[in-house]
């Protein structure tokens, strides 16, 4: 049976086998064959308790893949979450109880929270840069930049932190980039071609780096615009420009400092590859308490 | 057929599954049933060519990660590495060559990229870590704080990066940390469990927090011991009071700062897991040039 | 765990790893990253009921596979079968319950009703053979003309419309074709053969397209004789001459309208690729009742 | 590596592992331990020549997956692709030629040509649906009412009949249902909640019973608009009261008579589950030639 | 691509995915992350050349396993059989040449042998039971007490031998065993049942343990009649009893000294699990020679 | 979810997805599409018990993985230990009480045998081993020599048996041997490259054919040395002369005969690849008992 996932609003299951497959690779990675250490050390048979902390401040993100590692290993041992999706934590604050086999929690601590850490990395690097814009109108998405073989977690971390979904990947939406255009040589045709082989659910988006392109790109019909690489004085013109005519986004080279300058600039969306590829880990350690 | 891996020192055969089916769930998670935009605007038997370049300075990783992702989705498209594993080059340098059918071209560019990206960004900061204690005997490991499922990728990037590897995973080398402590109640004992249980080809070795236990498990003849959490004072003394009898391993809260005092204290390793967790991701990009 | 059939005649379990692997195909094909919709307008806590109900007059067959499609994409719904496999149901009837948590019944529906609306129309399509033919002591066989992925499925339902399943595969059965006998270039000689390598649990068939070779395969002291394309006139001739000394099988060319007069002429098997490759679907629907 | 698709238009190649895993279950299903007549009957160095046929007017479709299935089995068989896909040809035509190890191409020919008459089959009944709306500017498009575990196979089949594509799965369309509508218990709150909570490419897709539900979707604003089981005469009203607003989608007991009425009303698309659950399978067969 | 089997008779390819997945488990086990003694003293790039040599007199089989285990580890591996499948050879002569880089021929060598011995062992084994009955009709054949994982290639290096298989598994062949008939209640009503329920294409043997029992199996019409753990007058006394009736199978208790006895009594078969389960693995080893 | 080891010592959890790959690999092979004689003879709601008895004296193993097997076939399948792992049984113990679906059990029976008559075998043969040097402070270790896909297996019969585990793979223990030797042209270059390359955690050991060389390994500091093929005189002058500096492995020719002697001259650790490759399976069997 493949993974469920529990989501931030709920239990709502989600059929994930990609998922399920990256934990049984992180597991066969790290066990091989045996904890040679544990199985030296600690009686199959002794139970113990655990708890999962915090260091530092934090956005806990990734609770339900450490309850999913630890019941792969062994599904005896029994996952208290303490801590919610999505809250903000103090250091110290303890996100998880866990009980069983002592051996089994031992044996997958490390896996649990090297998930955790990462999820919980940009979950509390997110929800920086969405507080970043709060009072404006704008959309924090992420992009395509993430970690391979992470891609439903890492969006799935990016949402816990209060930020937004792109596109999950090259199927489900139509994004005519740079090197697409240079391909076809014509913007217009791009969409032409675009809106007439693809299914009629889906929108149509262009990535422009020039005003002029914008102008293309309206004309053409597009549904979104993403705007490459803008200083915030052509932001604000393309914004004025469009005048409500597509969606723009907004992407490259943004930092945390520039977010609010951007968001001013009336964009509805602003991309972020660092929200994926760059949020550094979160550090959180377990104990064992009995 | 899984995965043969290219070291760093030339064309080693390395088989390796895990990687293999990594590199498969990237690209089912990205591609779906199909790259939609592609497949609308890139006539199928257009062949076209492209060059994979630095955006910064940065030292070169996973140039045969990326190959593979492209002869995965299409063994028409032939790679050509222009920069060598473990190289340090400036802004603007050409990386790779990429020639063959564009829609698969453009279709693995994101996956490749992603691979490349992270981890040139640890063989990046690794090397930074590495120059940091230049001048000194000491080594700069890593740990088991990888991401999950990459743990003989990230470790491979180590590696490029100047940096050397601590165990594998749990089944390769006995380290007792604090929790297995806890549970046993006894460092001797422990350390006496652990060599008559492990098979005669493993060393030992015992985290310690303080100079009491750091003797106590000389007394029992750990081979190795990891010094948790000390600062440069206690270090030295660790390494006054041990005089050769095992190796030493600081741990814990290194900064880049830091390493060359610990260093200098004489302690014979230092492991430091931000190597894998925290590298930023360092900026590469695809472009089509024909 | 692989997965276990529930037979028509009970709950004998039987391990089958290829039909796993195609309920698990259905889901990944269908579900890919997640249900857009589902997700979006369906609260995850939220519980619901539902109705499985025939649309038309039907052989019910598959509802086994139904209940294991929603079991795999969450274990807490609860299926309850109403109709019987092999029954034969009117319009409006209601095949099965489901209930538990709304959002997985939604999510699985289409892949549920897809497996049982093709299996309940090989049942059903089969149940209408079988009874052309009553009265007459002749079986209806099912071919190797199954859609790939689903021979065990098929067969099943072939079995559950009444009809009877010819060899599995390639492997459980020696029947030599057409294209055997142009390559050995001898009957009895390719006869010969087959009975010395193959293992002694196995009987020998041969397919002939005269009677001329039908007399040569008695003479070779073939089991079972597939009588490939012959009028009723042929057929009968075939039957007189055989006088019980083998089994003899009638293809090729069956329609409904042919089978009595095909029975009437006392061959024992007659046997139809159309059962499994051309019944159409039957229209079966889920209804949310709360 | 995964199934790469030759698509109709050329040779673009298409990563997809579900489709390969499919061919996969085939083989496996089919031969299990070995094809005990042909080892029995064909010394393995025999080479021989065979020709693929079609018995029946039809519409090509599958060859690479049939060149495929042979190339799996033994890489040494060679397999010309004789017509085209998407070709209309005559009985008696020759579709493919294959030539190799004789014991490989009569292993492997029943699972080919299973294959190909069942996605042969789709194409000739959506060729005839098409050509039933020429004329009209109306789309036929598939649904999901796919044989589980060929999603992707037999949409490829729609579209080399002439036909074009729903959206692939639950995941690249957001379709609201009358199921989900239920749920919610307001269209308006329904349409609102899907264009909150879906990504910003994708379009939303409402399904209505009647003209004032029709109205209801419209006001909400709703992209695209399934009538369901309407008559003619409701479809007509239907497009009337539309004027362009939205794209309308006809659905439900669409039959080969009714198309061309259908079409004349002036809905945009009409979509039909018996595309890919009913079409009849075509004959086509494999002869030795040498 | 699953394993293509060489078969003893020349290169006839059997596709046969198990034994496939079972050469991959084998490596995976045995490389884990890497070879790290090889890693750490053979240059990447070094080519070599080695010898396979038996060190006792053996019958050769599985060179083709030994080949795949090869080129699984690395294509560039060259592999040269120069013994034959079935030759008896003497201490001391060459099996195969092996060329290539000679770190992946180091790393691959053990799993190779291990292939390579067990195979050998069960074919050299069995070769003698087979000569020990020489001269009388009798069929030496195998169990379905193999090895959990390798039934196809033992029952492979039975046929190399100059065994005979009986059937594959339990899906291929009827054969009602005495918990079978403890259950049923009635030896008739058991092969009635079988012969009911069956395909036409199987034969149906029956396990007595009486001559009162073989009396009943014959009335009831059974195919083959398998006679448990009789000696050798009992066994004379059933051969004359059946009259050609039925092939007659002795099974139980058989030693290389017996058999000539058994074979004496006129029985048909006689099957021995020892030829799977106990045949110890001969010595052969890989030579480094350039 | 992989397989969960039940260790010797109690109910310590070990994850171990290759074991459960070979458990399926097992089933698979033996049920193919399923147990035509118990489907046709046994009805599906009929349940049962049975005993699996020892039909010699015999040291069990396995019966964890027995377990596994039936659970695996069908989870209502219970089943009982009654002996222990390790234990010592005489002719007609009960090994293991089974209960529930009859036909599960019938289907399962083969399979779990086969490995448990294997392992037990192992266990029975390395424990007469183990009391061959009892007395001797010299310990019995296996080897790589075991059979492809079963490492884990078979290292924990003969640890159940008594035997002690050498290293369990390429990875987790650097053994130079003569190849490598050759290789590399210098003993102590070798042992210093491996030092060097290898992790701190690891040990080197270095194998030798004579006594210079064994000088020659001392002086290089390996850690173990493993005496090849050396007669009883020659390893006493060995262990005199390395007088404790490392540890000394005796390898090559063992029989249980020499095993005394080899064990009187001192050496700390003898090495048998019969332990796994050619202990005979012990004989046990299924009884269906109500």
């Amino acid at each position: 049976m493949c993974w469920i996932e529990q989501s931030i609003h709920g239990n709502f299951p989600e059929f994930d086998c990609l998922v399920d497959r990256l934990i049984e690779l992180a597991l066969e990675e790290d066990l091989g064959p045996g904890d040679v250490t544990t199985q030296a050390l600690i009686a199959p048979d002794r139970k113990g308790a655990a708890q999962i902390r915090a260091r530092e401040s934090l956005v806990v993100a990734g609770l339900p893949v450490a309850h999913r590692v630890f019941q792969k290993l062994d599904s005896q041992v029994q996952f208290f979450s303490v801590a919610l999706e999505g809250q903000e934590v103090t250091p110290g604050s303890i996100l998880a109880q866990v009980r069983g086999p002592l051996a089994a929690i031992l044996t997958a601590e490390r896996t649990a929270l090297n998930f955790l850490m990462h999820l919980s990395g940009i979950a509390t690097y997110t929800r920086k840069m969405v507080n970043a814009v709060s009072g404006f109108p704008t959309t924090i998405v992420d992009t395509r930049k993430t970690t391979p073989g992470w891609r439903a977690l890492e969006k799935y971390a990016v949402r816990v932190g209060g930020g937004t979904n792109h596109r999950f990947g090259l199927f489900d939406g139509v994004l005519i980039k740079n090197n697409h255009l240079a391909a076809v040589g014509s913007l217009p045709e791009a969409v032409r071609l675009a809106r007439e082989k693809s299914h009629h659910l889906l929108k149509i988006e262009v990535e422009v780096t020039s005003l002029a392109e914008l102008e293309e790109a309206l004309t053409a019909g597009a549904d979104i615009i993403m705007l490459d690489n803008m200083d915030e004085a052509t932001l604000a013109r393309a914004v004025a420009l469009t005048a409500g005519r597509a969606l723009l986004e907004a992407s490259g080279s943004m930092t945390p400092e520039r977010l609010p300058n951007v968001a001013a600039t009336g964009v509805n969306l602003i991309s972020m590859g660092a929200l994926t590829h760059s949020a550094p880990a979160v550090d959180i350690h377990l104990r064992v308490v009995g």
